[in-house]
């Protein structure tokens, strides 16, 4: 059983903040400071080159990769780190689209983060083989796949969505897919490190996730990718790169794509990064998932309770059902912009996401109910004395 | 002008190693540590989500990539960092592919780094559009333009050649591929850093380059793409992100590319591979670059001439005109794999490329003439006592 109240000690968090954007970027995990500047001075410094052996830099996509494997359910060997999500969602979709040959429709839902049909729409774009991509909303996803049937190529959705906080039903859309023939990739972005995920037992075809949320990687730490093992040896990467080849050292003129998982990296993994996370996930090693969930469950609905009994004017966005809902709350707000704002000034760290919604992370391992009282208190008491209307509130930065 | 005796200091060189492999990943910056350990615990750390911009994080791939923008000869605001090479360089080919429709031939050449071809080679195989590529001997590039004819979409080479160090006559190349109206993506890997490099001058349309050998970023540092303003704007990404985004945080549901040369962003940025090289860069900001090739192709020749002088054995496979060659030199040597183990455990560092190449780099900021007498010096050493011939030597390891 993990003691949540132990892991927070694990974390720098700046004195007196209230940090509910975890799910947007992690806290720095004590230890990470140690283990980078090891990696610069005793691994980059002192070895030079020799680090891609001697330090394990060249094994440790894959070492991390299983390490996350564990949190999303997946099998040792399944899963590997590398590149940016953005990337990875482009990779998988890439393959998916080649063991499904013919078939025209790529099924995502209007709540998908953006990233991930950008990246989509430009693939559809360059393949110019005639795909289309189709985007209901997320509640309409099960009947949408039924009716495209067999043209149906590839279901890719993220499995949170990213402004409200609802679930899908991943092993339920995943026997649908199947049953018309398709594919699944699912973008665990706000899933891992948020709460039990079981990709082996839903039959996920593909996963990809960032690892700088939840599981508190850092800024710009490298993303994962998961394939299923009935697949991993059949998939031709598109992102052919000499990493993800037979033998990356034997510089063959020819790709010949390496065994399973090792295929879907794709170049020189990035290796301060990579020390960084390796320190975040020394923690998660040691976390009960479920222990995790339920103490997740809790803090939301302790929030949940608490906003709804002293801001009436705030609408709960997140679906009120625990079950349906990842590891957020999000409430609306036409004022939410200078709402957030307003929370932000006074050291609870929400975020905002166009156009009305407050969005609020919780993430056991360092927020507590002590966390979730301050933030209740503190919002009721902006939503009472109307200090979101102060203009200073009401000026838009690029990123929030 | 560059003093080299003082820029030598600024790295972190283990005590009595001779480092001749700056040419596959440079050194540390002494610096970097500090900006590094600054970036986990006053950015991270203390900034949170808010480092995204307090901290300039969004705004650093641009800000780094102006800076190796005057390495290479690129205007300001025509260069961007991120991602690995083998990403830029599948972006960069998708890009021009795009731009010739109609055109069928990739031009590369057998000595272009594997990973450059292979990314061509899943880019190809993705678009199933009749796409061939041809890689001649390099010598043959010239003329087998003229022989392709219209039909040649895009040349792509890799400006220095990794095993011997034989340089393309870049400007050259370039006229004649335009001659045909094919587009042009040079990789600049073993150029940016290793001499002065201008890309504008020579009318390149793509350049490409990673930040982990010459200009010192660390292991997995990020990697830079120029592209040429006239084309900037008109190039539709495959891999579209939402870094990219005219918008990123409008999380619109359709892509709309970013104004020039923001449009090759793709995912979240390395936050912490970004601090180094970013320490990295300062060390760059100050260095003259005809300088720089001045004391490269002085060490070049003075270690030619002292191994040639001394180990009849070995035969040059490095064009013997300074001109020709980038910032390397080869030997061939049938038991080159042996001898270069044997050098390394004298702490003289180079390295090996299959079949017979020991090769090594010489870096003006922290090599100087004592580094290539000493190099010499052993190398003699190990080829008249035939201490290659020893059995450890010639186990290999995965990385050399």
């Amino acid at each position: 059983m993990t003691d949540f109240s132990a892991t927070k000690r694990l974390f720098t968090l700046p004195d007196g903040v209230t940090y509910l954007d975890g799910n947007s970027l992690g806290p720095l995990p004590v230890a990470a400071r140690d283990r980078v500047v090891s990696c610069l001075r005793d691994e980059w410094g002192e070895l030079l080159i020799t680090g891609w052996n001697k330090a394990g830099w060249m094994a440790q996509p894959r070492a991390l990769g299983d390490r996350i494997g564990r949190l999303i359910g997946a099998a040792p060997g399944t899963t590997v780190v590398g590149d940016t999500l953005s990337i990875k969602v482009y990779q998988a979709l890439a393959s998916a689209l080649t063991l499904r040959p013919g078939r025209r429709v790529i099924l995502s839902d209007s709540g998908n983060f953006p990233t991930d049909l950008y990246m989509a729409e430009g693939l559809v774009r360059s393949l110019d083989q005639g795909h289309r991509i189709e985007t209901p909303a997320p509640e309409d996803v099960g009947d949408r796949i039924t009716s495209i049937g067999d043209d149906l190529a590839v279901l890719m959705l993220t499995e949170v969505d990213y402004r409200t906080g609802r679930r899908h039903d991943m092993a339920a859309l995943i026997k649908a897919a199947h049953k018309v023939g398709a594919l699944v990739i699912w973008d665990l972005a706000h899933s891992a490190g948020a709460f039990p995920v079981d990709v082996a037992g839903a039959d996920a075809d593909f996963a990809v996730g960032c690892t700088y949320k939840y599981l508190n990687g850092g800024p710009g730490a490298p993303a994962f990718i998961h394939v299923a093992p009935r697949l991993a040896d059949r998939v031709q990467p598109a992102l052919s790169g000499w990493l993800g080849h037979d033998a990356p050292f034997a510089f063959d003129p020819d790709y010949r794509p390496g065994p399973g998982i090792e295929r879907m990296r794709v170049g020189t993994p990035p290796v301060l990064q990579m020390a960084a996370l390796e320190a975040a996930l020394d923690i998660w090693d040691q976390v009960d998932m479920d222990a995790l969930r339920a103490q997740s469950v809790a803090l939301c609905e302790r929030f949940i309770e608490g906003v709804e009994a002293s801001c009436p004017d705030l609408t709960l966005a997140s679906p009120r059902e625990a079950a349906m809902r990842g590891s957020q709350v999000s409430f609306r707000f036409e004022h939410g912009y200078a709402a957030m704002q307003a929370l932000i000034a006074r050291s609870v760290i929400g975020d905002f996401r166009a156009p009305d919604i407050i969005r609020f992370g919780f993430t056991p391992l360092y927020i507590d109910n002590g966390d979730v009282d301050r933030a209740v208190a503190t919002l009721s008491d902006i939503m009472a004395t109307r200090q979101w209307d102060r203009p200073e509130y009401h000026t838009r930065a690029a990123v929030t």
